[in-house]
């Protein structure tokens, strides 16, 4: 089986790096980038590298589109004509309603796109910070459409275990764009915000324990994939962001009502909810092992 | 010298372990749990321990005082007669305007209050946590008043710096405050609201990389004392959570507006901030070895 990754990013480099330690050999890259190939080449992830999809594309059994979501839909569009036929496309974007959309006006009737969300994203980006040990235990969500079949879903699925992820499940286009706004957006746009409402010249790392450099990790953020992937997920980032400004807002009134009693009964509930994640989390762990 | 750790917690009993590591032999714990006095006298980081102040106060040349600010505040007039004269009293708490002028009503004329703050609180509470190395490259603040002697600011930092602490800075007590409802108060004041947010029943364990995780972290928080210090907080921390709320409003508006150039510059912002941050955090771990 010949695998081309479209894109060796942090995520693209990742997928290669971790299939080469699953054993697979037969890897290609295709990048716009011929550097990037290079490195990629001499670090012995991928067997070759291509500027254009269209050398090798023919050939490959299972091209993985670690692309933004705009671009995944140009190159998919672009190469229409040069996939091979009853090849897998697996897509890696981290919204999926819109970009379902806009892929079906795109993908040729010869092939299958397989949809999904590896979650393992980094705010650091490109191939010098990919690791294929990124995906160990992580979560992974396969997202079905009417177009697939059950073999190609169980197919991705196999690989996606090979490849260390942990949980890996199935859900709605729309599930998962409403999950994802809530635990991957919204404490992006938190962090950007807490980040941003620094006054200026304050030596503020004189001033921090952990919570704030932790809380603000995020905040370095690649600017053009998560502008696409806010304003794609739009809906449903808007009502998580106004979910949780009600939470804040119950805070600010009991500090400034200075009612104790209502901030302790937040602060427990937030402990528990806390504790409820930490052990899904250590679930998580345990399968891995 | 004789030094009396009043609260052995995850903050007391981590002093209690640091002053060991750096070799003080004579150090004496106050707590009103017996069992954690027999525990950290197990741990060989107390030499003895006491129920009652009286019993080893008047010997006590440093004490160290790990409570939360009423309790401090209690503790120190409770114990108004028999502290020995000319000994420091070291306060750790994590407020200072109002619970200095609380302060002034209650301590005895004949010794010398040193208001600092270590900057490493855990989420976890109680002597299991407690750990001298987490002080290590930690910033310590120290607010002096009008009482103090340069000499026992100097006692002060000396022994912050023996510990293990990096940056040691002298700051006014508006301005920690205000600070410490930046850095300290406000990202738990996000984490608690954000883990709230979540709805009821939905398995988001399922649905996370990294960043929900990370974000939440400290949202299982010490009820009883941090209603404390967001009560005691509340002028700087509301003015804290307002400015969040203004940075929000505008990754919102650029959300709803489809207004991607408006995002870019943000998030650009953000990673600016963030790399300026990691800098400072960098010099300090420097400056650490």
């Amino acid at each position: 089986m010949k695998i081309s990754i479209v894109g060796l990013g942090v995520i693209g480099g990742s997928f290669a790096e971790a299939l080469k330690t699953a054993g697979y050999e037969d890897v290609y890259g295709i990048d716009n980038d011929q550097a990037t190939l290079d490195t990629a080449v001499e670090m012995g992830i991928i067997k070759a590298g291509y500027i254009d999809g269209k050398d090798i594309l023919p050939e490959t059994d299972l091209t993985i589109m670690a692309l933004y979501p705009k671009t995944a839909v140009r190159f998919t569009q672009a190469n229409h004509d040069y996939f091979k036929t009853g090849a897998i496309l697996m897509d890696t974007t981290g919204i999926k309603e819109k970009f379902i959309a806009d892929m079906a006006e795109v993908v040729p009737d010869n092939i299958e796109v397989v949809y999904t969300h590896p979650m393992a994203g980094r705010e650091n980006r490109g191939i010098a910070y990919a690791q294929g040990s990124v995906f160990q235990g992580a979560n992974f969500l396969l997202i079905p459409t009417d177009m697939n079949n059950e073999d190609s879903l169980v197919f991705i699925e196999d690989l996606a275990n090979e490849l260390g992820f942990g949980k890996i499940n199935r859900v709605s286009a729309a599930f998962h764009d409403q999950m994802i706004s809530f635990t991957s957006q919204l404490p992006h746009a938190i962090a950007i915000s807490l980040m941003n409402s620094d006054h200026e010249k304050r030596e503020t790392g004189k001033f921090t324990g952990d919570s704030y450099p932790e809380l603000t990790r995020i905040a370095k953020i690649n600017e053009d994939l998560w502008s696409e992937l806010f304003i794609d997920n739009k809906k449903y980032l808007l009502q998580s962001i106004k979910d949780f400004e009600n939470q804040l807002d119950l805070v600010k009134k009991a500090i400034r009502d200075e009612d104790s009693d209502t901030l302790k009964t937040l602060f427990i509930k937030s402990t528990t909810n806390r504790l409820k994640l930490e052990e899904q989390m250590d679930k998580r762990k345990i399968k891995r092992k």
